[in-house]
């Protein structure tokens, strides 16, 4: 599938500092990149000279650099130059690539990248040391050389050209000091290091870095590459540390004025690389820790690379901030960085809350006191407004333009598809979000503060099942007035109506029933007996109702009303939320709900065929009637599917959706989501591959 | 020449902001730049709804933009839009370029640019008014439309889609409370406007912007491309305001943390457009009062044109930092980005002490602080080191990374050719800058208190005339040590030995006597006798060696040695000083110098011929080995002969130089400086053109 063997870029990136070292394809195609959303395509240099002194045998991460004096000299005849470096051939190259290392191997080289990956603390009651370790913009790297079999020294080096377009590369040194060496773009990125010998060198090219015609000039400012070269003596078997830094410093957000909470600790990318440089011990260790979070488990080969790369790039989407002095957890939506795109924090829940719980109480809190509305509602076809209620935004901004409050930047008017509103949805997503960070945390003070908006949830969610009581059926009939007669949308909102129509959206429904679920555990803890009623009656009627569709093959359709053809997996998701709250009675067989447990395990038995619901490499197709899948969604159904209704794991399908992200179309965008026919298509470079963290997690069985 | 006829690139800049409006060529080839090296490459929206309603008339600065929103509809079938926009076609367009407006009529609008190029005063003793008045990081536009013979009501808009690789377009409404309509990207730039029923719309596509398919989605905040659209009622004619804004927050500098001056009053974007629109009519009417200072000239038309152009493309390379509380005023080198470049500055000169004369000396005061330097001198083909002294750095830095003390970024060691150090070069810059800036301004404080770098930089350059006072001629003779055996290189860097030598060269050595008798006025001015007397014996040592070079033809050789075969119009170009300082006496064929100046004279009408410093199209060949000429340098020289030796301009000389500027690979660039036969290669985007100021000064006839 993949011709580059194991060359794919993967995100190496620090908590919250929206910054990716990408790394891992051959050419110009990974980089130091800050608040991007895709590489930064940069020229990344890193080798070791020959044995005999000619050139240097590099990893391949670079393209042909054109010589950039030209520009300068006009009338410079163009140089004859020897070429200096030589990429190893792919063949010579052995890369270990885990949740917190990267490592490749080539020659007498070995280049490491450590990426700690550490859960954030929360701000509010962290230890200032603990907030420093957690969020210090920076990751690191080892490179180990050999020259024991050498009969002269050789140099080793790592080195970039930054492309930010405002600011030069330069030499770090001069403003610390000399404490240590590094090279820099500007204030933005840069890669450090402490170890002894380490010569920070600036050129057009990197091979003036590595060979300048005079000594002194390493020093050379118009040198728009830079590198870190050490000697290493023959007979000697050396190791090096860096780390790669990222910084940005002032307000960094438009709409709303926030700066990265990092700025508290670290006024500059001077103090990151010396915080990281005295701390690589630790952090390295903590990266080693989460190599083995990892590999301790029992998952197969693929989904522990699967699991590695998607938190990886959940990583380099994250970003926190600080708003008046208060913190501000952001996710950012991949190649279209969107500021926490709800329907993706639904779904990073799971991780968010075995690692950084406070960050989900922290987006909730910002949808109610920012992106939170209230509309009214229309059936279709009937200009007649009727009562809704509070509901959430999409998101809450695109690549650091905050969007104005009640209001996000993707949500349009008007519309039947893709840009539609996400009203209902975004509303479930709250309840379902905020119900597990509850039950996760046992947070009493901020259930009794957040009681009114579950109450209002409750009360905005039956009314979009139907404005007549009696015509209700737990499932949604009615669109937002936002939609100025249009139709709502899913999170599956570049999909046929299978998955993008909200309205009697089986997949929606049965998450409407978690949320229900959630709703009564929640009123019942407060002794609100009367709305937990309301919620139960709303549960039982939306089990009823999602049962009642099962056809004589024993599938579900997508849209539970007339003949709808298609064939869905989401038809499951919503059972994790049940499972995660711990609520066993309402997932069995033989409890409450046990029909439509039973209806949907049979759904989901059915399904699973390659006339309906799988890709003919055994990967999973979310809609019989369409060739979009979201990786995310299926690890997410792979896990209801095991833990939940107790299917067996699929060997498989988990090669195929490993292969989807090595495709050649793929492997530029780290993990990615939304795959056409086993390609990335959309959705690139993007964080929510995070679900299969549950893959860690207990099963039922 | 160029087959856009008056389609070329132009700046439209505050002072100081290191901030560019770039408009004037077809496609996305300007745009609103901040602190780059050429044109944003965005495209820009100016446009009026056709009669007919069916579309939209458009100046033509845009490509054909895709639509991106596929890339979130990753199944949708390309949709076949019709298309909106037709630009007018060349010979519809009327451009009228002044220095301070810049308008472009067709059909029934108008679209005008105000640029007041306002002088900036001191900040140490200005006004806040007067300094908030000429640092506001904005221009300013007008569109006038003519709906008089319409039926219906017709639409007008300006918009763009910004390239900032980090930051989206936003609506600015929202953060300014509805006060006035605006599009923005992120915190760095936009376009606002205070002109009634002015809306302010964003979209994938212009096209949605100006009929979004939904009142309401003209606020679609994933939309990339921003527009303000005003509608004009049947029977009308109107005008609207726009201000183009620019702004950076925080710490805009790396090696030394420096922050715009302009940040003391405009902490934000929203802020800029706010007191830009309060001030719009004055702000306006100074750029009219800019309009005049050419208009109101006798010079010719082309002459005109490139001296509207040049100061354009200075004001665009101008940025007014703080350091510390204190003012630091910055002239980026163009297309290098490099930071104060002394032999840049030493042109600016003229203009900048008729404009802004504390600049000259805050510069110079940096010079002096942080990029000074002592070495010592050594002879061609001799190791021995002998004394050396004081000079200046080539540069501060580059692109915003300021560079260690002591050191440019541009100067490298051990070279004979670019790149090489600019020792005596920049030493006689200071001298003549500094003595310019005392006649002008009779600052007899600073004069004080700068008294022993003056008597340094003496001592400096008598020492590198020859380390044996007997072998003194008055002419350089040594190089810097830093060149380690190399040779220093002259502001002529890219060119053969005619001029890129510093080593006895004509050009270095007419300024080095202008430099003598400056010294000579500083020392006699605080009664210092015994050095005057030094500086006067070198002047009249440099002048009768300079002298003793005529040859048979009339001519003297580029280099002051051997049978050096060039011939070098800027060997004319010191004269300048002399002049300005109003040495009258000096420069008179009859006074001290009389031979030196006679010698010139006839120098300069000797090399004014085709075969050998004229080029095939009458333009000035600045040296006859080499196709290489920059117009700044000819402007110069064109007013030093004008001016001081009294010959005729050459009208066909200007539109030689004109027609350079207007050659198809030149027009992208705005100014530059260095053409190559013709057309601009190098030394684009460029400051330097601004001693075409001196051709409004007085001149001796």
């Amino acid at each position: 599938m993949n011709p580059f063997g194991s060359f794919f870029n993967a995100h190496h990136s620090p908590a919250g500092a929206f910054a990716s070292f990408t790394l891992g394809l051959p050419g110009a195609k990974g980089g130091l990149g800050l608040e991007l959303g895709g590489p930064a395509d940069e020229n990344i240099f890193i080798g070791f000279q020959r044995q005999d002194g000619a050139g240097y045998d590099t990893l391949p991460f670079y393209a042909g650099s054109s010589d950039d004096s030209a520009r300068y000299d006009v009338s410079a005849e163009a140089k004859d130059r020897k070429q200096l470096l030589r990429p190893f051939s792919p063949e010579e190259i052995t890369r270990q690539f885990h949740l917190g290392t990267d490592s490749w191997q080539a020659g007498d080289l070995t280049f490491t990248l450590y990426t700690p990956h550490a859960a954030v603390p929360d701000p509010a009651t962290a230890k200032r040391a603990d907030l420093m370790a957690a969020v210090v913009p920076a990751i690191f790297a080892e490179i180990r050389v050999d020259n024991r079999k050498g009969k002269k020294s050789r140099k080793a080096f790592f080195g970039y050209s930054g492309k930010d377009p405002y600011t030069h590369m330069r030499r770090l040194d001069e403003t610390v000091a000399g404490k240590f060496a590094g090279i820099a773009q500007g204030n933005g990125t840069c890669i450090a290091s402490d170890s002894p010998g380490v010569l920070s060198s600036l050129g057009f090219l990197i091979d003036t870095c590595l060979e300048p015609d005079h000594p002194e000039n390493h020093q050379f400012g118009l040198g728009g590459t830079g590198a870190l070269v050490v000697e290493v003596p023959a007979g000697k078997k050396k190791s090096f540390r860096f780390a790669i830094c990222f910084h940005r410093s002032g307000t960094a957000t438009s709409g709303l004025d926030c700066r990265y909470l990092y700025t508290r600790y670290f006024p500059s990318l001077e103090s990151v690389a010396a915080y990281a440089l005295k701390n690589w011990e630790v952090q390295t260790g903590q990266a080693l820790l989460s190599n083995r979070q990892v590999e301790k488990s029992k998952l197969n080969a693929d989904r522990r690379l699967m699991l590695a790369h998607a938190v990886r790039s959940y990583y380099g989407s994250t970003e926190l901030l600080e708003y008046q002095g208060q913190p501000f957890w952001v996710v950012n939506e991949g190649e279209y960085r969107m500021m926490n795109t709800f329907d993706l924090t639904v779904d990073h829940l799971f991780f968010e809350l075995d690692r950084n719980p406070w960050a989900v109480r922290n987006q909730l809190d910002w949808f109610v006191k920012r992106y939170s509305y209230r509309d009214k509602v229309r059936l279709p076809g009937d200009e007649k407004e009727y009562d809704g209620g509070i509901s959430f935004t999409h998101d809450m901004g695109t690549t650091n333009a905050m969007s104005r409050p009640g209001y996000s930047s993707y949500e349009c008017f008007g519309l039947h598809g893709c840009f539609s509103h996400m009203t209902h949805e975004q509303l479930v997503n709250w309840i379902c979000c905020a119900v597990s960070y509850v039950k996760a945390t046992g947070d009493k003070k901020w259930l009794k503060l957040n009681l009114p908006v579950f109450k209002a949830c409750l009360t905005s969610l039956i009314n979009r099942d139907h404005p007549d009581p009696e015509k209700r059926d737990g499932v949604m009939d009615a669109d937002s007035t936002r939609c100025r007669g249009g139709a709502e949308i899913t999170t599956y909102d570049s999909l046929d109506a299978s998955l993008g129509q909200s309205r009697r959206n089986l997949y929606l429904a049965v998450k409407s029933w978690a949320a229900y679920l959630g709703l009564e555990f929640i009123l019942e803890s407060v002794a609100d007996k009367k709305n937990a009623a309301r919620a139960v009656e709303q549960a039982r009627l939306c089990a009823d109702t999602i049962a009642s569709y099962r056809t004589p093959d024993g599938t579900l359709p997508a849209i539970l009303e007339k003949d709808n053809p298609s064939r869905i997996i989401p038809a499951i998701e919503g059972l994790v939320f049940p499972f995660q709250w711990n609520m066993k009675s309402s997932l069995s067989e033989k409890g409450p709900y046990g029909n439509l447990i039973r209806v949907l395990k049979e759904h989901h038995r059915a399904v699973l065929k390659k006339n309906l619901c799988l890709f003919a490499d055994g990967g999973w197709k979310l809609s019989s009637t369409n060739n979009n899948s979201w990786l995310s969604k299926i690890y997410l159904c792979q896990y209801v599917a095991e833990a939940v209704l107790g299917f067996k794991p699929d060997p498989l399908a988990d090669a195929a959706h490993r292969s989807w992200l090595m495709h050649p179309e793929s492997v530029y965008f780290a993990w990615s989501d939304q795959m056409i026919s086993g390609v990335a298509k959309g959705s690139k470079y993007y964080p929510r591959g995070v679900t299969s963290w549950l893959w860690l997690k207990k099963t039922s069985a």
